[in-house]
C-alpha cells in the first residue's frame, strides 16, 4: 500500500536523505519564547514539519494561555499551553530545543540546555560572538559563559554546513547579519573586491523589531515613513564582520546603515564595494551561481532584475541580484529575504534539520507568498 | 520502510481517506489563465499538492514564458512555460482543469473542456446563477450554454459537498460569495432571524480586483484610503441571493455594500439581521459550532472574540464571530476569509479534492500567515 | 498700502467677518496635552491661524523639552518648551484653552480653567455627556463636575452654533460621533427614517486609538489587517445617542460596530436606516443639499458617488454620499471624516473661531491631501 | 483698518518682501496638464497663495470636465472646467504657465510659451540638460529646441536664487536631482569629499511614478514589497552630474540606485562619500549649518538624528542628517523631501514666487503633516 503524501516526497526530497523513523520516535521539541514573532513563526513552520512534534511552549507573559488564545490564527493547528519557564522542568519535556528569548535572558537557559544535553538552537545573539570583549562592548554586559562562546556554530548553513552537522548549540544568525553575508560570500571568497570601503544600506520590515511595546513601532509613527537609524552602529555589525572576516581570511570592516520601511516582513539588503579588476555583470553572475549551485535556498537573479521583498515573503529563500556599473567599476549586490524566516526562525529549523539528519527543507519548503 | 512525510500523513489525515496511487496515476491538472491571481495562488497550492501534477498552464498575455520569469517567487519551484490558449491541444495534456478566465471568455472554454469528458472548477461567474435571465441582466450579455447552468454545481463545500463529490463542472464561488453565505447559513436554515432587512457590509482587499490595470487600484490610488463601491449593485448579489433562498426554502433579498481597504488580501464581510425572537450570543455561538462542528475550515470564535483578516491570511479558513445587541435584538455575524485562498483558488482546490477523492485539506493545509 | 495676504483673505472670507485685531490683540492660546496626536495637530493647524498665537503648551512625558525635538516637523515653525501641567501657572499663560488630556485627568483641569474665567474646549471624553448617570457607566468613574455637565455645550457648529457663540466650555465631540451625528442629522431632523433599527457600522484609521502604547496597535498588528472591535459597546455610543436624540426630539438607539483599517488617518461611517416611506435617492440628495447649504465644511457628493478617506485627508470636510436600495426602501448614508481634524482638533479649532468670533475657516482651510 | 489675515502676514513674512499688488493685479496662472500627480499638487498649493489666481487649467483625458469632478478632494475649494490644449488659445488665459506633462510633450508647449513671452516652469526633463546629445542619449530622441537649452535655468533655488530671479524659463528640477544635489552641495562647494566612488541609495514613493497605468504600480504589485530599479541607469542621472559638475567646477560621476517602497510620497537619499581628511560629524553638521542658514526650506538635523519622510511630508522641506564612520572616514547624507512638493510642484511655486517677486514661501508654507 502506497500513501498519497509519498508522492509529495518523491516530488521534493532527494532518496538519499530518507530515514527510518516511526511515529513514536518523532523528534520532540521545545520552543523557549514562543509568544513573540519567532517564537510564532517557528510553530508555524513545525506544524508542518514531517518529523517533529512540538511538545512544550513557554511564555512570560501569557503563561497557563492556550497558544491558540494568544494567536487564533493556530486555532484548529495546535493545542497547546504556554509553560511558564521552569527550566528544570522545561528539560524534560522535549529533547531539541529553539530559544527564542531576548539576548542576557537567552543565555542563563541555554546553558542549563546544553548542560542537559540537549541540542538547541539560539535565536539571540548571546552565542554569536567569539569574544567576549566584543560581546561586552555591544551589549553592554559581561558575557557569563565564554566557554560556550566557542564552542557554538554559527548557523549559515549554506556557508557552514559541516559544522553544523556536529553542533549541539547553533547560534542563529541575525536577520541583517544573514542577507548581508551570502550576499558578500562569493565575493570574498574569490578575493573580487577591495575590502576597504564595504558599504552597507539595508531596509528591514518592522517586524524586525520585534514584538515588545515601542513608539517607534506604532503603526502611525511608521506607516508612510521611511527612516535610516542606529548609522554605522547596529548590534548586528560585529558579528557580520566576524564571520565576513573568516571568509575573506583577514579583517574586514563594514559601515552599515539600517533602514526601517513600513512592510511587515523582509529585508533589502544592497552591499556596495569595489571590483578588484574588471569584470561584466555576466561573469559575476557566473561566479555567484557556481558558489551557490548546490544550496536549495539560495536563488540567483537573471541578469538585470533584482530581487523585491515580495519574491521571497513567507519562505526560506535567499535571493541575490548583482550588477557592476562599468563607468566606476562599482559592484551592487542586492539580497532579499524574509527576516522572520531565512533571518529567523526558518533559518533556525534549517538548522536543525541538519543537525537532526532531516531533509534540509522540511518544514520550510513553502512557496513564497509573494502577494 | 518507512518514510518521513508519512508522519505528516499520520498527523492531518484521517486513514478512511487513504487512497492508492501509484506515482504516474498522480492526477495531471491544467490551469487555464495561469498568470493571473487566481492562477498563481492556484499554482502556489497545488506544487504542494501530495496527489497532482500540474502539466499545463495557459496564459495569452505571457504565452511562451516561463512561468518563473512572470513570477519570480515560483523559481525552483516549477519550471513550466505558459502556453497559448488552444483548447483543442489543451484538453490533451492534462485530466483536471482550473478556468481562472474572466466571465464570458470562460464560458466558451469550459462547454468545449466538458465535451471533452474532462472535469471542470471554473472560478468566473459564469456558471454560477442558475437563471440565464438574471445571468443576463447582470453580465449584459446571453449565456450561450444556458443547458450547463443546470448541471453545474456551485461549490461550497460546507453546504453542498455531496452535489460536489457526483460533480463534473463545479462554479466556483465569487470570493465576496464565499464568506458571507457561510456567515448566513446556520442562522437560515435554522430559520433564526428574519428574512427581510438583511445588511451586508464587506471590506475587501485590493487582490480582488484582479491583475489588470486599473486606475483605482493603483498604489497612491488605493493607500490611506478606503472607500464602498458598487452601492447595492455588486454583481455578487444574485449568486448570493441565489443561494441564500435555497437554504432559507424561500425568497432572500439582500442590501450589500461592498469596500476596498488597503490591503492585499482578506475579506472581512458584516451582517446585519434581526433575530426573530431573543437569543443570547452564547446559545447563538452553539448553534454555529454544531452547524459546523465537522467542518475542518470553518473556526467560530469564542465569545466576544471577533475574527481579523490576518487571522485567516494565506490559509483555507473562514472565521466567524457573532453576537446580540440586547437592546435591539439585532444579531451581528461577522466572517473573514483570504479571497484568494477560501475565497477563490483554495476553495477551487477543495472541490477538486472533493470530486476526487483526495483529503480535503490536502494541498491547502497552510497554517495561516497572521504576519 | 496693501499687504499680498490680504488677498488671500478677500479671496476666503466673508466680509462681514473682519475683525479689527491689533497685534498685541491677538488670541493667547494655551494647549494642555500637546504632545499627543491631537495635540499636535491643534499646533500645526493654529500656526496657520492669523488671529492666535500658542503662548503654552504642556506635556508631562516631554516636560521641558522643546516641542521641534518631540516634533521634528515643527522645526523651524515654532520655538516653545514643553511646560508642566501646573495648572495655577499655567492659567496665566493664555486666556483661550485647549485641553488634550485623557478623560478624568481632564475633568480637573478645565475645572480649574473655567475658574479662572478662562475659555476651554476640552477634547476630551469629560463633558459630552448630560447625564452624570450615563457618564459613570461608561467611564468607569464618578463625575466630579455634574454641574458643568450642564453647562458644558456639545460642539458640532453646524448643528449647534448658536450655541456655541456663547459657551465658555465646549465639549468637543467624539471621532466618530461627529461623522456618525453629521450623517444623520438630516435624516432625524425631517423625520424621515424609522429611528428604529439604525445601524453603524464604522471604520477608523489608527491614529483613532491615540499616540499612547498598545499591541494592538503596533505596525506589525494592523498592517495588512482589518477588524472589528468593542462591538455594540464603543464608548462613543450614549453621546451619539444623547445627540441624535436631541434632533429626532425622542429617544434613538443604535448598533454601532467600530472597526480598525490599516490607515493613518479619517473615519467612513456607513448608516442603514430604513425608510418611513418610499423616497428616491435624488430626493434626499436634495434634502441633504438644503440642510447643509450654509456650511463651508459639509459637501455631499453627486448622485452615485460616495466619499473616500482620501478626499477629505487633513482638512475639516465631512462629506457625505446617500444612496436608496429600491428593493428593500432602506438608506445607506455614508460619511468621511479625518478623526484628527474634523473628528477632533480641527473642530475644536472651528469652535474656538465660533466662539471668539474669527472667521469660522480660520487656521482650518486646508485643502485636503488626497494623495 | 486692519484684517486679521495680515497678522499672519506679519509672523510669516519679513516686511522688506512686500510687494503692492491690488486685486486685479493679483497674477494669472495657467497649469498645462493639471490632472496628473504635480498638476493636483500645483493647484492645492496655489489655491492657498495670496498673490496668484488660477485662471486655466488643461487635461487631454478630462477636456470639459470641472476640476473637482476629476479630484473630489477640490470641491469647494476651486471651479474651473479642463481646457483642451490648445496653445494659441491658453496662452491668452494666463501670465505665468507651470508645465506638468511628459517630456518630449511638454517641449513644444513650452516653445510656443516662450515666444508668445510668457514666464514658464517646466516641470518636465525637456529643459534640464545643456548637452542637447546627453538629452537624445538618454530620451531616445532629439531635442528639437537646442537653443532654449542654454537660456532655461536649473532651478533649485537654495543654489542659483540669482539666475531664476531673472530667468523666463525655470527647468524644474527631477524629484530624485531636488534632494541628492542639496544634499551634497556643501561637500562638493567645500571641496571635502574625494569626486570619485559618490553612491546614491535612494527610496522613493510610489507617486513619483505618475498617475499613469502601470502594473509594477498597482496596489498589489508594490504593497508590502520593496525593490530596486534602474539600478545604474535611471535618468535623473545625467541632470543630477551635470549640477554637481558645476558645484564642484571638475566632473563628477555618480553610482545611482533608486528605489520604490510603499509609501504615497517622499524620497530618502542616502549619499555615500569618502571625506578627504578626518572630520568629525559635528563639524560637518556645522558646514552644512552655515552653507544653509539663510534657506528657510532647509533644515539640518540634530546630532545623531536622521530626517524620516513624514517630518517633511506635504512641505516643501528639505531635512538633512549627517554622520561621519570613523573607522572608515565615510560620510554618510541623508535627505528627505516630499516628491510632489520640493520635488515637484512646491519647488515649481518657490521658482515662481522668486521669479515674481512674491515671498519665496507663499503657497507653499505649510507645516508638514506627519502622520
Amino acid at each position: 500500500m502506497v500513501y498519497p503524501s509519498l508522492f509529495y516526497f518523491i516530488k521534493r526530497v532527494t532518496w538519499s536523505k530518507i530515514i527510518v523513523r516511526t511515529e513514536s520516535a518523532m523528534l520532540k521539541v521545545g520552543i523557549i519564547g514562543a509568544t513573540g514573532y519567532t517564537g510564532l513563526e517557528l510553530i508555524r513552520c513545525l506544524i508542518k514539519h514531517p518529523g517533529v512534534e512540538i511538545t512544550s511552549l513557554t511564555s512570560q507573559t501569557y503563561e497557563g494561555m492556550q497558544i491558540s488564545r494568544v494567536f487564533p490564527s493556530l486555532t484548529k493547528n495546535i493545542e497547546l499551553n504556554c509553560l511558564s519557564l521552569n527550566e528544570k522542568e522545561i528539560t524534560r519535556t522535549a529533547d531539541f530545543f529553539f530559544v527564542a528569548l531576548p539576548h542576557q535572558t537567552a543565555m542563563t537557559v541555554v546553558v542549563q540546555l546544553v548542560e542537559q544535553k540537549k541540542k538547541v538552537v539560539d535565536l539571540s545573539a548571546d552565542f554569536r560572538l567569539k569574544d567576549p570583549l566584543i560581546y561586552e562592548r555591544w551589549y553592554g554586559k559581561r558575557h557569563s559563559s565564554p566557554q560556550l562562546l566557542q564552542e557554538a556554530i554559527y548557523g549559515i548553513p549554506e556557508l557552514n554546513r559541516n559544522n553544523i552537522e556536529r553542533a549541539t548549540l547553533v547560534a542563529n544568525p541575525g536577520c541583517y547579519s544573514t542577507g548581508i553575508i551570502l550576499a558578500l560570500a562569493p565575493l570574498l571568497k574569490n578575493r573580487l573586491i577591495d575590502v576597504n570601503g564595504i558599504i552597507v544600506d539595508a531596509k528591514s520590515g518592522v517586524s524586525g523589531a520585534g514584538r515588545s511595546l515601542n513608539l517607534t513601532t506604532q503603526f502611525t509613527e511608521i506607516n508612510e515613513k521611511a527612516c535610516a537609524y542606529k548609522v554605522f552602529e547596529h548590534r548586528h555589525t560585529p558579528e557580520i564582520e566576524q564571520e565576513l572576516s573568516v571568509l575573506a581570511q583577514e579583517k574586514i570592516i563594514i559601515s552599515f546603515v539600517p533602514h526601517l520601511i513600513p512592510v511587515n516582513r523582509g529585508i533589502l539588503s544592497n552591499i556596495y564595494s569595489n571590483l578588484k579588476e574588471r569584470l561584466t555583470t555576466e561573469k559575476l553572475l557566473c561566479v555567484y551561481q557556481e558558489f551557490y549551485q548546490k544550496q536549495k535556498f539560495i536563488r540567483i537573479c537573471p541578469i538585470d532584475s533584482f530581487p523585491d521583498l515580495s519574491q521571497v515573503r513567507a519562505s526560506n529563500f535567499c535571493d541575490i541580484g548583482i550588477k557592476v556599473d562599468p563607468k566606476t567599476n562599482l559592484v551592487v549586490v542586492v539580497s532579499a529575504i524574509d527576516n522572520l524566516v531565512k533571518g529567523a526562525s526558518g533559518q533556525a529549523i534549517q538548522n536543525m534539520n541538519i543537525m537532526e539528519d532531516f531533509p534540509e527543507e522540511s518544514g520550510i519548503d513553502d512557496v513564497p507568498l509573494s502577494l
